[in-house]
C-alpha cells in the first residue's frame, strides 16, 4: 500500500496516536464542501510542534503527502488528501496558551476554535472578533485567510494574526512575527503563511490580535424593495464613513429559509443586517445616521435587537445561514461560490448573479459581507444528477469571470483548495508563477497539501 | 570601470535621462541616515515601467546592481548603492493614475510623495492616511513597510496597500493583488513586496486604501510630570478602547526642540499629543474620556487644537521633530533608533531607554508612536568624534537588546537596509534564513538593492 514505509514510521512515533480505522479516515475524508469522499491513508494527532515536526520529516523522507486538518469547514477542498497522505489533525493541540490582557493579544494552538476562544475570553473584556459563520479551527482560519461578518470594522485574518510558529517541509520549526504591533523588519512572513493553505507549512502556533468589547452595541435588520436598493443602501453607507461593524446582505430566498429554518418571519424580500459597536452615544448617532441614509433606498421594517440574546439569535441565524439554505432543500449538495468585487461593482455583479440564478432549474439563494464587496450564493444541486451539477458549476464559473472583469477576485475568503484552482492563472498571471517559485522553494518535495492553491509539476 | 557594460547599454536606452554627473551621484549617495556619501555608478530617471523593466534586464545580462531611488528619507541606508551600480529614481514617474472615489482607493505612479497625494485628493473627501514624518514617496513607503502618527487608528502600509504592479529581477512584470476590499486567492504577494525594501523587486505602481475625511477631529496637546505617567496614560488609554486617531509621545529634551525650532512654547516636561477623528458628538465624547483617563496620571495644561490651521500648526511641528532634534544641535549627526514593543512593556522600554541616555555624554530626544509601542531617540553625535559614535551606536545597540528581550522588533517603521542588518538573526531566528531563499529564488543574481535586509552569499 502506497505510503506503507511513512505509516509504519508514524505508528510507532504515535502509538494508537496514528489513526487507520475507516471510521476516522472516512470523517477526515469529507468536508462541508460538494467534493466527493476522499479518505487519507492514516490520521494523525499529535500533542506538540515537536511531534508535529517529526511527523514531517518522517514524510519528507518518504515523500508522503502531509495535509493539515482543523474540523473539517473549508469549502473549496483544502483539508481532503486527494493524492493520499496522512491528515494531520489537530485536535489535542487545542490549548488557549496565554492571554496577554494588557496587550490585547493572545496565542493559541492551531486547534482551538473561535467559539472555544471568545468562550475562554468572556471574562476578559477582550475578544476575537475574526468570525467566518461556521465554527473553524484557528489554525484553519489562519490557513484560509478567513474573514466574516465583521471584517468590514476589524479586518480579516491577515489583520488579525500577529505571529505564528510553523513548522516547515524540512521539519524545521519557525517563529514569525513578535507581539509588536507594527514591524519593518525583514519579509512579511506571517502574512505569506496567513493563506497559504498548508502549503508551505503547518501552523503550530497563533498570536492573534484581540479587540476591547465595546461599551455598546446595536443590530438592527430592515427591508429592502429590490436587492439593487439593498447593495446601492450599503454603498452609501460605507461612502458615509459610517463605521459599521457589520453589514451582511440576505436575499429573498435566504429570507425564507430563515424563516423555516430558524423560525424568523421575514418578508421574502432583501434584507440588510447591521450592527454598530461604540459608546452610547455614538452607537446610538451611528444607528441614525444609518437609518436617514437608506431612508432614501426605501428600507422599512425595521427590527431593532440590543438585548444581548436578541442579537445572539440574529447573528447565529446569520452564521447559519449555510445550514438554513442546505436544509431549504433536502439531500442537496451546494457549491457555494464567494466573489469579491470592488464596492462600486457590488450592484453589477449582485444582479448579474441573480439573473443568472433565476434563469436556471437550481435555487441559489444569495448572502453576503457585502461591505467588503463579498457575496456566496448557495447553489443548490442533486449530486446523483449530472445535469443540475453541470449548471451549479457553469454558475459559479461565470460568477468568477464577473468578479475577474469587474477588478475583484475569485474568492474573497474561502480560499483555492482545488475548487478554485483553475481561475488563479486568470487571477494572477506571471504572479502565480511566483507563487509557484515560492512554493518549489519552500517545499521542493511538494509534501505539503499538495495540489492545493498552486501546480509545480 | 565597474559596471561599464550595463551602463553604456542603459545610455542607449534613456539617452540624457542616464545621469552620470557628479553632483546626480552624490545626490543619490546620500539619504538622511548617518551613512557616509556612497554614490552610485550612474542615476537612471526611467519614465514607464516598461523602462524598469528594460533596466532591470540590461542590469541583469551584466550583473549590475539596481538600487531604487524615492526621495532618499530613509534612516537606514536603503536606497545608498553600498556595492555601487544604478540607482533607479522614480522622480518622473509621478503621477496619480486613478481616484476611485466610491471604491475609496487610488492608483498611483511610485515616485508621489504622500503630500502631493493628498494635495492631489483634497476635493475628493478622501485622504491617503500614512504618514511618516517626511514628505516621502510612496514607492519608497511601501518599501519600507513605513507608518507614522495614524497607524494606531488606520494602520500600516501593510494594511493600506491593496496591489502593486512589480517589476521582476529577470524583467517580467507582474500584478499583485487586485481593488477587492479582501481576498483568499494565494498568497499574499502584495504584503511580502511591502516591506520588502527593493530587494524583490522595483514596485511601477500601487493601488492604495484611501480613508473618509473624518467629520469632526480634535487634537491636544497635555504635560505630565513624569515619562512612566505619560506612557502608563497611553496604556490605560488604549486598553479604555479609546479610538485614538494619533496618540505621540514627546519628551522633555524634544520638547525644548519644539520650542527652539517651531516656536512653540512648551513646559520642558514630558507630553502627549493626540488626536480625534470621528463625528461631532463622537469626537467630543472621546476627547472627554481621554481627559478622565489621563487625569488619573497627573495630566495638565491640556491645548486643544480644533481649528485646522492650530491642528495642522502641531503636526507640523511633530513631523518635523527629525529636524527639530537634528537643529539642537547643529552640524550633529543623528543614528534614529526605532524600536517596538508589546504595549505593556512600553513604559520599561523608554524607562531604561532615558536612564541610558543619561548615563551618556550625548544627547538624545525621545519622540514615539506609543499608542503601537514604537518609539524612536534621535542619537545625536559629532561626525568626526569617534567616542560620540561609539556611544551612540552603543545606546541603539542595547535598544535593540531591549526590544527583543520584551518581545519586539528591532523596526517598528524605518526598515532594515543596512542598518538593522546585524538584528535579523536574533529576531528572526531559522525564519530569516527562509528570507533568504525567499530572495535567492526571486532574485537569484542578486541585482535587486543587494546588501539589503538578508545576506545571500
Amino acid at each position: 500500500m502506497r505510503n506503507d514505509a511513512a505509516l509504519n514510521e508514524l505508528s510507532s512515533l504515535l502509538g494508537n496516536r496514528l489513526s487507520r480505522s475507516k471510521s476516522d479516515l472516512d470523517l477526515h475524508g469529507r468536508s462541508e464542501s460538494h467534493f466527493p469522499l476522499t479518505p487519507p491513508d492514516a490520521v494523525a494527532y499529535p500533542d506538540s510542534t515537536a511531534e508535529v515536526a517529526e511527523i514531517v520529516k518522517i514524510c519528507g523522507r518518504h515523500g508522503c503527502p502531509v495535509v493539515p486538518w482543523g474540523v473539517g469547514t473549508s469549502l473549496e477542498g483544502h483539508a481532503l488528501a486527494f493524492t493520499g497522505g496522512v491528515s494531520v489533525d489537530f485536535t489535542r493541540m487545542n490549548r488557549v496558551l496565554k492571554v496577554n490582557q494588557e496587550d490585547m493579544d493572545v496565542a493559541v494552538q492551531p486547534g482551538v476554535t473561535r467559539e472555544a476562544l471568545n468562550e475562554e475570553l468572556r471574562a476578559t473584556g477582550l475578544f476575537f472578533s475574526v468570525d467566518p459563520g461556521a465554527n473553524a479551527t484557528l489554525g484553519g482560519m489562519a490557513m484560509t485567510r478567513a474573514s466574516g461578518t465583521t471584517a468590514v470594522r476589524y479586518g480579516t485574518m491577515r489583520e488579525n494574526v500577529l505571529a505564528l510558529e510553523v513548522v516547515l517541509a524540512d521539519g524545521r520549526v519557525i517563529r514569525t512575527g513578535t507581539r509588536a504591533r507594527k514591524t519593518s523588519a525583514g519579509y512579511d512572513l506571517t502574512g505569506l503563511m496567513v493563506g497559504s493553505e498548508g502549503t508551505l507549512g503547518l501552523v503550530t502556533e497563533l498570536t492573534l490580535r484581540l479587540q476591547g468589547q465595546p461599551e455598546a452595541v446595536s443590530s438592527a435588520v430592515c427591508a429592502f424593495p429590490t436587492m439593487e436598493d439593498a447593495v446601492n443602501a450599503v454603498i452609501a453607507t460605507i461612502q458615509m464613513g459610517i463605521p459599521m461593524a457589520r453589514i451582511e446582505f440576505v436575499d429573498p430566498a435566504t429570507a425564507a429559509a430563515f424563516n423555516a429554518y430558524a423560525g424568523a418571519s421575514f418578508q421574502e424580500v432583501p434584507h440588510l443586517m447591521v450592527e454598530f459597536h461604540g459608546s452610547e452615544g455614538g452607537v446610538k448617532e451611528e444607528a441614525e445616521t444609518f437609518r436617514e441614509v437608506v431612508a432614501d433606498f426605501g428600507a422599512s421594517d425595521f427590527e431593532w435587537a440590543v438585548k444581548p440574546e436578541d442579537r445572539k439569535a440574529l447573528w447565529t441565524m446569520r452564521h447559519n445561514a449555510h445550514y438554513a439554505c442546505l436544509a431549504s432543500r433536502p439531500g442537496a449538495r451546494a457549491i457555494v461560490t464567494d466573489i469579491c468585487v470592488p464596492i462600486s461593482k457590488l450592484a453589477e455583479a449582485v444582479e448579474e448573479t441573480r439573473a443568472d440564478i433565476a434563469g436556471a432549474s437550481i435555487h441559489g439563494p444569495i448572502v453576503g459581507h457585502v461591505g467588503d464587496g463579498n457575496f456566496h450564493t448557495v447553489l443548490l444541486f442533486d449530486e446523483d444528477n449530472p445535469t443540475e451539477r453541470a449548471e451549479a458549476q457553469a454558475i459559479s464559473h461565470r460568477m468568477v469571470e464577473r468578479a475577474l472583469r469587474l477588478g475583484g477576485t475569485a474568492t474573497g475568503e474561502h480560499g483555492i483548495g482545488v475548487g478554485k484552482l483553475d481561475y488563479m492563472e486568470a487571477e494572477h498571471g506571471d504572479a502565480w508563477g511566483v507563487m509557484g517559485d515560492i512554493k518549489r522553494t519552500l517545499d521542493p518535495q511538494n509534501i505539503l497539501n499538495p495540489g492545493k492553491m498552486v501546480r509545480v509539476n
